[in-house]
């Protein structure tokens, strides 16, 4: 029993979703489908590429990632598919594998993408609007009942690559910027664990308010508080204890984010 | 192993549609349950109906279909499952399966309906406002589990049917109107590739607007243009690429729109 | 195979909750999953009681039902497992089993908490804001594997309780308050069947306004008319037939509601 995860942007609403388990199944009826996430926004592949390289390292090794944030569905932009170390991607070739794809470079694992041109492992009818349907959960599918990646398409080495923001060295500590907000308004940055001396003592600026002092849970202080911490993937947080700090401080994807030492707290 | 799904206007955050996932396991613990949607417009079974016979082709043969779309729970309208062919539908006899009934007779396929009046097959309890737990899952649950149809309940062969609005020929094209608009603002019609012929240039009037030229997918043109095109179930829809076509043109079910031969483009 | 029931306030957003079926998974690969609600309203720990102690009579015995409404995450607050009869319970000890434990205990039932603090059924790395994933998912899934629960931590016998606002007798019926407001707007009061007398005619005053009369179900009435009826899990409700009683009546949780004998009517 192999395991597939979906990650769209389809919404919930118009039966999208069901309808690529139902192709799924019907080609390989035990394969085990989980949904990641179907709110990504409309055709925001950076954001769906942070929410699969966070979320792949928790599921079995084998498991399929499907991807379907897809502004270029139908154009010249090839469907594809690969395996990077443990993982199994299918998708577009927009750039959403980026970070789980350096990360299978850095660790020296196996690496293979195939272009999905073998309409052998297509629906028999392929709609320019809906590949989701027609091609990539009949692919999934297929892997999840054991065709080799290899049978899928035509062996390629020059997948798209995102390039994604790095936080900088500033005068006074590291410079990055927001690139996820939660459901419950917490505010993450680029910035991370390992960029952070904790024995220091530094506070965040972030729209326009100076935040200091590290706190490991929202328990430590009070609601309503502005606190900062570590989220769960290493990332540095900024979050308002019981409430949202988004709402708070009016954040945006993209908004500049500095970390530096605190005369403070 | 046979497949369920489940389409219902419940929302997700009360618990009702995990409730009818436990009273299936209850009965049928290998049955394999698949959300097909729960956000429905309240009580809105035309939309049910469309999402329904749009998603029930791509599920493997045997699959039951239950939806719980019920303005009318508790009062004389009937419980019903039917066999349509290769489908099995469960739910409330409001004609929100008319369109894949159409179909199956259309195809001269085996048709049964029964109504759900044997309470073997329903929990010990029946509430008179939650059929979905009460009665339809019981019946999915027990048709998963082998029980044959006519055990469920006494054949009947006049299940209500809803009358869905065709498009008309009008003195220059087509005239048709918005049936469904999809979590990305795309406007779908009722018309459908097979009234139109490619080989000629029409346009579209819709809220006032006229657009012009059929694209093959949202790729073709820049972003935030409108854009007319066949969805991926052959109805023509109304796009903006990359943005939402009912926000831009303040589109509702119901609105006419209207294909005519282009003298533009 | 065992079912785990999810239920959180993480939205659907972020992959979380995907997440930690990847974490299941990799434990107990036929673990059977399924969301209760992960829209519960952000450290509401009392919504989350509510809608845990309605939906888990409908799972299989034996089921396994995992809470994370945890505004106490990372804090001295306890990781806590628990039978309580036939129910199993993986959650923050915050008292979102308080409806269950006290069931179990008028049942006389077996019941049984334990601490989780042995870190061999953690994840490697802990995260002091994720103990969904790090934790409760892990715990979940080695229950379901068959690990017996007084393996996975320290016997407890003092779990947090919460204390639910209970129905008061008032001078002419009685005195409750609004408990739940589901996604079609019905307001649900603590007031439940067993205190009322059917035989009765009685009314009910919500937000300044009077309601006559008892309906079974929806239909009985026209659109747009407020009715009073039993909700399927016994508690009374107010309700807009095809409508939304909440806006109407613009009730919030903790509203007063009253039921009295009627003269009208």
């Amino acid at each position: 029993m192999r395991t597939i995860t979906l990650l769209t942007d389809f919404g919930l609403k118009d039966g999208n979703v069901g309808v690529m388990k139902g192709v799924i199944w019907s080609i390989t009826p035990d394969a085990q489908i989980v949904d990641l996430s179907h709110l990504i926004s409309p055709q925001n592949v950076r954001e769906a590429a942070l929410i699969l390289s966070r979320s792949a390292p928790y599921f079995p090794e084998g498991s399929i990632h499907v991807v379907v944030v897809d502004p270029g569905v139908g154009t010249e932009r090839r469907p594809i598919a690969a395996q990077l170390g443990p993982y199994y991607f299918v998708g577009p070739d927009n750039g959403v594998i980026s970070m789980l794809l350096e990360w299978a470079e850095g660790q020296d694992l196996p690496i293979q993408f195939v272009h999905l041109d073998n309409p052998l492992y297509w629906l028999p009818e392929v709609s320019h609007v809906f590949h989701g349907r027609d091609i990539f959960a009949p692919a999934a599918g297929y892997l999840a009942g054991g065709v080799p990646l290899d049978k899928l398409g035509t062996s390629i080495d020059d997948p798209v690559r995102l390039t994604l923001p790095q936080p900088q060295a500033s005068g006074r500590g590291w410079l990055g910027e927001v690139i996820h907000i939660d459901h419950f308004g917490n505010i993450s940055s680029n910035i991370r664990h390992e960029h952070l001396d904790e024995r220091k003592t530094w506070a965040v600026s972030i729209c326009g308010v100076e935040i200091h002092g590290l706190v490991r849970t929202f328990g430590e202080r009070q609601p309503g508080e502005l606190v900062i911490l570590y989220g769960s993937t290493g990332n540095l947080i900024v979050s308002v204890v019981n409430g949202s700090a988004s709402d708070r401080l009016g954040a945006q994807i993209g908004d500049s984010v500095e970390v530096f030492i605190s005369n403070g707290n």
